[in-house]
């Protein structure tokens, strides 16, 4: 398995304001370039704070794209993974409709009438007890022929799969702006780390849009 | 008067941990580039909390450098300016040493027995209520002929100058590593901008060390 955290921040780090809304941080060469990794994925994995603040729907949109990977004898969409403890995606979430197979990853911790709702439009995998077991939900994942994942964030999923060690490659986005907010989330939230911290190798700096793509490999641990 | 804020921070825009301890997030080739920008500079601005954090000396270290303020007729390192809205720099910090000259940006809530400590050591200059009203402090700087200005941090005071509209350019090396944490402060902290964000524009971006230096520009409001 091989997994790439995709993601766009302002020049201090951010994700998004405080107030956690959907800000356009990047523009069209980085939309084209998100939905070139996309089509070459198996799997686009998001936590539900993600899901809950913006409804992504984590399709290919370009249909050349989405063309190629018919010819391939793939989804022309790859699965949409959701990881989710506590089981509180909506169920008229976007990335439930019948576009791609839809993951749910919960834990024990997840509500039966919760699973019950989820079971009708994903398939649900169960790891961990109060919280999801990212390793095993991820073995679970590669079991289910998902190789290659993309991960499109938020802070807390993206810091989690650093703390797991699961990993390989980050290509960042950084755009033209200062958001600013000690409360508002940025590129990996969570604990954070006061030792041991993850190394970064450096791979490709490109320019793209007004802002500057920064491509890092994850050394081993 | 021209402002760079000149920062270090982690793929993930911290500046350092939760803990706050001072982590070398970038190299000697960085460490080299911000003493040239120090040696350029007729002060050096730093955030009380930074003071306390790391009791840095922000003299210019390369003897050459030093040199060559000399023979310029400047004093061979620039001078020190902290913020510090309620005086709680400590009298024996580095900054208040005699290797420079050093202001200490106050507002009207600092208690009179800090004032006549810091008296001593420092130049006041009193701008505010509860909080330093920066665009009068640094117009007192600037009066003080004060024209170059580097601010080294942290990110409480770096928001606020953008907040203020003081921050003419951006230069942030990005180091090969992940510190992630909610609570870990960040490149820029304080409220955060929830609309008209700053807008920034790329002027260069410089392999350096194990990471990539940024420099942005910083556009009219």
């Amino acid at each position: 398995m091989h997994v790439v955290v995709n993601a766009a921040m302002s020049a201090d780090g951010k994700l998004s304001s405080r107030r956690r809304e959907q800000l356009a941080i990047s523009g069209d060469e980085d939309f084209a370039r998100v939905d070139r990794v996309r089509a070459e994925s198996d799997a686009v994995v998001v936590g539900v704070g993600t899901v809950l603040a913006d409804d992504p729907h984590l399709t290919v949109k370009d249909e050349r794209l989405r063309e190629r990977r018919r010819e391939r004898g793939e989804p022309e969409t790859p699965a949409r993974v959701v990881v989710d403890s506590s089981g509180r995606t909506p169920t008229d979430a976007a990335v439930l409709d019948d576009a791609a197979t839809t993951y749910c990853c919960l834990s024990e911790a997840a509500p039966v009438d919760r699973r019950a709702a989820l079971a009708d439009a994903a398939e649900l995998i169960t790891a961990g007890e109060e919280r999801v077991d990212l390793l095993r939900a991820f073995a679970a994942l590669q079991e289910a022929g998902l190789e290659q994942v993309m991960v499109e964030g938020g802070g807390e999923l993206i810091f989690s799969l650093f703390e797991a060690g699961l990993v390989d490659e980050l290509r960042v986005f950084i755009g033209p702006t200062i958001i600013g907010g000690r409360d508002a989330p940025t590129l990996a939230d969570g604990e954070g780390f006061v030792a041991d911290f993850p190394e970064l190798a450096l791979e490709a700096v490109d320019r793209l849009d007004e802002g500057v793509l920064l491509t890092w490999r994850v050394e081993d641990r």
